[in-house]
């Protein structure tokens, strides 16, 4: 296309945005408009995308950061041909595949979720990190950031990681329009300021007029051509851009326009501009070597083994037998044992050092193009990256998030690293899987188990060692539970997970002793429950107390009525829980002054056999 | 002091921190030692501190934010004669006020919990914020940061902040010891690295050798008298310096030294040198003005206003009544409608742009110092503060957090922008309150309420109007719910919060024409919730529904169990909640097709009354 072409196009852009936005009666057509140029020009002349083939591993990746300028996404795609105008007119209505905010569940073209700022860079990056580690293709990422969004300190981490491991595959578009939601950005038009942070985290800068479209072309040439670092191109724009009762003006953000017949006059009325956008090279991507024969580590029945280190074990012998597995951790690969993958598979390894957005951003990225991450830190710094983590399950993405040092039970540290909120954070993401396993051989099936299941998967490991109480072979699932004490005599049955599950055996032995006879869950499969298991034991035993080293708010103790909200009888419940801020102890002395252990227990038990209720 | 002065309390905090940790057995003494010269320079000659007085205005404000670094300020505790080397000893043990990582429940002269790495400089700029832009005091704010750390992206949110907003009384001292937990930083000892990403955000920046104790002094007078921006000290330092066996060696993170009594020979014995830590000077605070009568908004019943309106009205009020009050927001002012206590309180109000992790951070650091902060931004948005929620509630933070734009009655802007796991996250953190109000006057009375309750708050407001159903005096409190359908044959009762009150009332209204009463309880505070009247419904009832805007796991179908775990009988349960993930739609059709509408609570009772479970 001409220059002349071009800027019909950015027009036509501006104009299917302000159209969509009028049908709807909402949406953002002036975030749109400030970008259409950018948009015009990198559809026309650099993106390469084979839309038949939303899959293809040497496919050109598109990411919309400011996922609110959805109206320029979905007019783009209108220009490009694969969605019709009267598509585009359902935008935001009920059943629509153009939402407010662009998800992939609803369009294959879509990368990722966007619409909570700051991420769309930080997933970008986990998608260049593919390209240039693991396919090797000549895939180039193209974001399109806001200027507000440069606040985030995501946008950050993202900066520092790609700029470390040259991801000259990744340009940043920032469409610097000036105005944010209420009023001016930090930095307004001052390209600059910008310019500064990224040049300093590594990145080559280009500053632009966002409304010349030759300079805009000039600007992608010149990071198509720049190697060893990412992109960042700077682009002053005007929201509103092309209608003078919107442009450049306060209180016009997420709203249609107020006179859209007018605006669309204004800008030269309706065109029909269609873009025959490139296809990508050929491109072969070999995964690396696999084995397709998973080996799990094997444990003896009484031996003291952390889940922390049989999760490691079990990671990397999913890394052997299956190539497409990556993992990825926050500096702390030798507290969570991703250290033991990394050993083994240094190629399919992402040291993320602290920034566990980026981490959980990265995995997402990475799970776009087909990979399966496991993600790991301490379970308290995993709620760092909970948004990131909310995103992607509006994604679909298929992740694996593993939280070690789970709950009081890591003693002295104190409560800063004991992850306490996870379960309940984990619980409550739309369509995830939370596992908390109690022995060593458990926990490596959970790990192979997870690989296959859908949306966000959840693992939670302990830092200290516990008896192995399972054979190797025993086998684990999501949804499934372990009766481990059972007769026909129980007086109430003692749910727990992970570490609690240690002392409710305890317990049970010592109250069998006493002839006080109770029934032991493991309920390892916190979300879903297994919900047959907790039903007969509710109905047999009429009790169910629950224990766990988690805050008592969200957890297991919850968990367990997801079993008994149907209207059913339920049994009498009885919660076990840390319910007082730890300080520095061992780990025998903070679960009993938590109340979890198996002296609590017991004590428990024993009123309720005696029929009291628990103050 | 002179050089050698210092010297030799430098060496005294290494010992000391040697000491502590090899009597824990565990700890952080390398991570200490890099920093012990920093420490007793800043100790004995900068720092003005009145260890008697550690509210007192006019002190600086000292944050560990490498708090795993925690002996080196027990050590410093001690120098500065504040605690005995007896108590130094009981470093990490049960019930000692020296925990792992510091924390301000324990310590008076700890201003926030730390240990969680990139915390402190957030924290830190929101106590230097109070000393700029609220007390006028030429108090300094001093925060010894880890250059691992420098990897989370909140430094980069803080670095931005202190910066934009001149806060030339806070100092970043970076201990760039090269090494973090399981080995090299990104940087190593590239200190340009450093300086570069903090120029570029408009800080001063010196660099300087961490074991000259000269230049060090040096480097701190340069920072004080720099004025208009923030300084950056970064000091090249060794990890475990002064004792070869661990002296800038990897592997040697988080644990006692190997031979602690020839480590101390090494560093030259035992010393007890006392630091007399100067005075701070003689300060008046002044208040803003406050009347010290609070007019809250009052709304004619049957009015349609937005909870999110009266939010920021009683909000508005609040601070005219308390001149203790101050606001902030992420940039969403007119949405959360912060903006009108921005307009009548600017001086109290702080803009923190898009960077949802600063905001709170900044919330905690004025409560650290008094003042009642209030921060608002989108429930879904609060996601990406969790972690620094949670620190807060170690700290003990008293801080009021709002989210807007509730659940999937916001309608077409989709899953991104909707609040689905913000009761959950709410109410897993220790010692919180939650609460959401379901009209106008509600909603004022509960703002005014927050303030005087202890820890986290948080408060949930809707986007959309809805009517007015109590008058402008009803009374309501953490705790509390309102009857809002009663009689002697409800079949059942319905348990609503927020949106949904108003769909359980018209769902009672046609169930009544049918001749099916039931009860209708607004659970508007859903942490703590009203045990006597849930209980009360359970027995007389037999069966409570919850309805709720939130996805299943964590929220109010939870909370109700808190009235059932003691053991007693456990009423019928039945929940709706949003199960499947939302698109774009229109709040009426959003609530439908989630099944949280008048339409579906009526179904589910009718079949309930007949007797039937549900699936």
């Amino acid at each position: 296309m001409n220059t002349d072409e071009l800027a019909e196009l950015g027009q036509q852009l501006r104009v299917d945005s302000v159209r969509a936005a009028a049908a709807a009666g909402s949406g953002h057509p002036t975030s749109s408009m400030s970008a259409a140029d950018l948009m015009a020009v990198l559809l026309a002349h650099h993106l390469r995308y084979d839309f038949e083939r939303p899959e293809h591993p040497a496919n050109d990746r598109f990411v919309l950061s400011k996922g609110h300028a959805s109206p320029l996404l979905y007019a783009a795609y209108k220009a490009a041909g694969v969605l019709d105008d009267g598509e585009l007119l359902t935008f935001r209505r009920l059943g629509s595949r153009l939402e407010g905010h662009p998800t992939p569940r609803r369009l294959p073209w879509v990368e990722t979720a966007t619409g909570s700022l700051g991420q769309g860079l930080p997933v970008g990056v986990g998608i260049a990190l593919v390209g240039k580690r693991l396919e090797h293709t000549d895939s180039r990422v193209w974001v399109l950031c806001g200027d507000s969004e440069m606040a985030e300190g995501s946008v950050w981490e993202a900066a520092e990681t790609a700029a470390y491991e040259n991801l000259d595959n990744l340009t940043a578009i920032v469409d610097v329009n000036r105005l944010g939601q209420r009023g001016p950005t930090r930095h307004g038009h001052d390209l600059d300021a910008y310019a500064r942070r990224f040049q300093a985290f590594g990145w080559h800068t280009i500053e632009v007029d966002g409304h010349d479209v030759e300079a805009i072309d000039r600007a992608y040439e010149e990071a198509l051509a720049t190697t060893g670092v990412p992109t960042a191109i700077l682009a002053r724009t005007l929201k509103g851009r092309g209608v003078a009762a919107v442009e450049d003006r306060e209180g016009m953000h997420g709203k249609p326009l107020p006179d859209p017949e007018e605006a669309v006059a204004e800008l030269g009325g309706p065109r029909d501009i269609r873009v025959s956008v490139s296809e990508p090279p050929a491109s072969a991507v070999p995964r690396p070597d696999s084995t397709g024969v998973l080996q799990l580590p094997r444990y003896a029945e009484g031996d003291e083994v952390a889940t922390r280190d049989a999760f490691g074990k079990a990671l990397a012998a999913l890394g052997t037998a299956r190539g497409d597995v990556v993992a990825l951790d926050g500096e702390v690969g030798d507290s969570t044992r991703t250290e033991f993958f990394a050993k083994e598979h240094p190629e399919r390894f992402f040291e993320c050092y602290i920034a566990e957005q980026q981490m959980v951003a990265s995995a997402t990225g990475m799970a776009a193009r087909g990979w399966l991450p496991y993600a790991s830190t301490f379970a308290a710094f995993l709620t760092r990256a909970f948004d990131f983590v909310r995103m992607a399950s509006i994604s679909g993405s298929g992740l694996n998030l593993v939280g070690s040092h789970a709950g009081v039970a890591i003693g002295q540290d104190g409560p800063s690293q004991m992850g306490l909120e996870d379960l309940a954070m984990f619980r409550t993401v739309y369509g995830s899987t939370v596992l908390y396993p109690c022995d060593a051989n458990q926990t490596a099936r959970l790990v192979a188990a997870m690989a296959d299941l859908d949306g966000i998967r959840y693992l939670r490991t302990s830092r200290g060692k516990s008896p192995v109480i399972y054979g190797p072979d025993e086998e684990f699932h999501a949804g499934g539970s372990k009766v481990l004490r059972s007769g026909d005599d129980d007086r109430l049955t003692v749910v727990a997970a992970g570490v609690t599950v240690h002392e409710a055996l305890a317990a049970a032995d010592r109250l069998a002793q006493e002839g006080i006879r109770i029934r032991v869950i493991d309920l390892y499969s916190v979300k879903p429950v297994d919900v047959d298991t907790l039903r007969a034991a509710g109905a047999e035993t009429g009790c169910l107390v629950t224990v766990e080293d988690h805050h008592e708010e969200g957890g297991l103790g919850d968990a367990v009525l997801e079993a008994f909200t149907d209207g059913r009888p339920v049994p009498r419940l009885v919660r076990l829980a840390v319910r007082t801020m730890p300080g520095s102890a061992e780990p025998d002395e903070q679960l009993h002054a938590a109340g979890i252990d198996a002296v609590s227990i017991a004590t428990t038990a024993r009123r309720l056999a005696q029929g009291a209720e628990i103050e």
